[in-house]
């Protein structure tokens, strides 16, 4: 290594140094992130200036004069300047979010559209259309977008941005990388891992925790202290394909009894549906306690049901008022339910006290706890967060769930890990996708300040 | 941190850094350790100094006249002087091990024993004889053991060391560290991981693998990267309770359709027994294709069966020759199966070409392939390993289990990990513990440069 090479390397270094510094604290005064880094104040201020300059960082309160390395001025990660953006193509929705280098998020968009339907160039597209919406707005807002991490359901190939088999979308070897056309960075990542990022970042704060993304395919991150868990090529945490019966329903994926038959969201509305349209849907049980036969006809407006859940079908962007872009109509209504949708059907079901999406719900809930007493036997999780559509269906799923997990797991081990709600839900992915991009920079800000 | 313990921690630092330097190579110069530690020459010359004198390393050649430093003389780890003991209390035998710092294993013995019959402190007391006889040999033989740990296989607080549980031991809460009596540290780990360990340390060299420890019970140790993946709590890899069937026969850990309930030791051996007790055993095909009813009666004397294999029961020290310890015989016979006569009778089946012996293998095979294909979507390993009992079962099982892998797998992954047989079998456990004492010592001499 040459001299000039050293340099630059340990410049680079240190400036990652005091950048993780300044991030640990609300702010921080220059003579403690020389004593948090055992850099000497020189050093750390010819650092943070280079660091203003880019845009990183920013001094606090009214000084702003010149009088740099006062004591008492602050310095604070700068939500001004550097931007990252998350993206997400799901099965039935698309989602894009802007969040700023000090992780508030700053634009969020989300699109409802069956993506099964449509040749992965054109879902590209179309999320292309989405994304410079939002990439526009924040470049207005004086932001700098500086990369995109893309999350997508199933195992990808994080060298080449391959997707090998996304069997719910239907795409089998899909380079999208060499799809994506941004005037920055983008990389493709596992939407289960992304939304365990997600959850760790902007959800609980929990450092040790298996999240699960329900989705009409069902994925699982691990974060082991606050660390994803990735495994050897990064297909690690498909929970949706964890056996629970050997010989089970055949599944998309080649195996047979997966989880994702009996919890996937197509699974819980298959089956809530079949039970609906073979039996007498029953009318609340404070108004008809004998549960009559011939009662009220199953609902067939299935849905327009989920219509009434307005905020869960399509949010846009929170700064600017932006109107959503128009959903886009199922073809088949019969087929094609976007994620929200049904499971806002689903929803509407248990709280009409329908015993049949009940009944869906505590198979999917059972499914679910011997699923994961696998995965804790395996991987030894301190917590389970329950996303995605599951984060909704908690309140009727939860319970059952830690039930069947402490039946299988209570005797061997001392505590069964709890079972929690992710408060981000369908969001996680592409804010752990932005969430990515952040990192990045923090850990290796003079790449930024280079360019 | 004042500047004296600021010079300490330095030490001790650029002590590990040049000792794992010499560590990375057959053998190294001073001036090649300057360069690849960054270090200069004369802090070199006077770490190198510090490491000789505490015997943890050595000049290389004839160069024993005081002529440190000159260049040519070459350092590499010595094997004379430090030791580590290995110790496993599994089900079925007792084993130990003592490793030097060049990673020679220098002693070894194995006990076969009945633990399941005995109180804690009585099995600690009996691997606490077996230990001492082989540290007095590593003493008369020059080495001095600086600490040990002990494989058991059940999940361990690494914390206090108690383990929790060991369902096939009979073991709840047992405060195992505290029981334990030696010169030197002793740590308690689970027997999973450590045989992951030895694995990694003294068998394939594969740096990313799940190795499966088939005996009683059924362990996994995954190694990430050279690292193994203890999970928040250290319980990670409890292979033998991912579920193959929801509704199977019940656990001892509590659950139902536990890969151990198919594929475990005892219940590997009460298929192949039940199957014989009930059916007419097949003689041999060759000598009679028709397989007539009413052939050979079922053997009863299946246990003087695995006496046949001497070279499995006891092994003794390799460098002494030592004969073994007397081998504890069995409360009840028809009862209690040591592994290595238990496995040595399938085997024996096997060879005579036994269907029943065949059939119960084909179970267990299956059943490793489902819970197998579960950990495969859960942790995205590179290579799977089979140990333990499914070593010498490797033969009859390993392209089973492969298929099974195949048949879930193949369509969603594009290479599935490939199943490989372990060089170590139960030995790997005992290697691993004996393996992480070397490791500490290489990570940090220091604290044994002090001692």
């Amino acid at each position: 290594m040459t001299q000039a090479l050293r340099h630059d390397a340990m410049r680079a270094r240190n400036l990652a140094l005091v950048l993780a510094a300044v991030g640990a604290r609300e702010s921080v005064t220059r003579a403690a992130l020389a004593e948090m880094t055992g850099l000497t104040k020189t050093t750390v201020s010819k650092l943070v200036g280079d660091l203003i300059e880019g845009g990183l960082v920013v001094e606090t309160g009214a000084v702003r004069d010149g009088e740099r390395g006062r004591p008492g001025v602050e310095i604070r990660i700068s939500g001004q300047h550097v931007a990252a953006l998350g993206l997400e193509v799901n099965v039935d929705y698309l989602a894009v979010c802007v969040v700023d280098l000090a992780r508030t998020v700053r634009l969020r968009r989300t699109q409802a559209v069956d993506n099964r339907a449509a040749p992965p160039v054109d879902v590209i597209a179309r999320l292309g259309d989405l994304a410079s919406a939002v990439v526009d707005e924040a470049v207005e807002n004086g932001l700098r977008v500086v990369g995109g991490v893309l999350a997508v359901p199933g195992p990808v190939d994080m060298t080449s941005g391959v997707v090998h088999n996304a069997p719910n979308l239907g795409w089998r070897d899909v380079p999208l990388a060499s799809l994506l056309r941004f005037p920055f960075p983008v990389r493709v990542e596992n939407e289960a891992n992304l939304a365990a990022l997600g959850e760790l970042w902007f959800g609980s704060g929990l450092p040790d925790f298996l999240h699960v993304s329900g989705e009409i395919g069902i994925g699982a991150g691990l974060v082991v202290r606050g660390r994803l868990f990735r495994g050897a090529h990064g297909f690690a945490g498909e929970l949706g394909h964890v056996v629970v019966s050997p010989d089970g329903p055949p599944c998309r994926c080649g195996g047979r009894g997966c989880l994702e038959q009996y919890a996937g969201q197509d699974a819980l509305l298959t089956a809530a549906r079949a039970a609906a349209s073979v039996r007498p849907a029953p009318v609340p049980p404070a108004a008809a306690p004998g549960n009559p036969p011939g009662g009220m006809p199953p609902r067939e407006d299935a849905g327009k049901a989920g219509e009434t859940d307005k905020s869960r079908e399509t949010r846009t962007s929170e700064e600017t008022g932006t109107s959503g872009e128009p959903r886009e109509p199922s073809s088949s209504p019969e087929m094609l339910l976007p994620a929200q949708q049904g499971v806002a059907w689903v929803l509407s079901r248990l709280q009409e006290g329908d015993a049949d999406a009940r009944a869906a719900c505590e198979r999917a809930a059972w499914a679910l706890g011997v699923a994961l007493s696998s995965a804790v036997n395996l991987v030894d999780p301190d917590a389970i967060v329950l996303g995605g559509i599951y984060a909704p269906l908690f309140p009727w799923i939860g319970h059952m769930v830690a039930d069947t997990l402490k039946d299988r797991l209570g005797q061997m081990r001392g505590a069964v890990p709890p079972v929690v709600v992710s408060r981000l839900g369908a969001e996680a992915a592409a804010l752990g996708a932005a969430g990515q991009v952040i990192e990045q920079v923090m850990a290796d800000p003079a790449a930024l300040l280079h360019t």
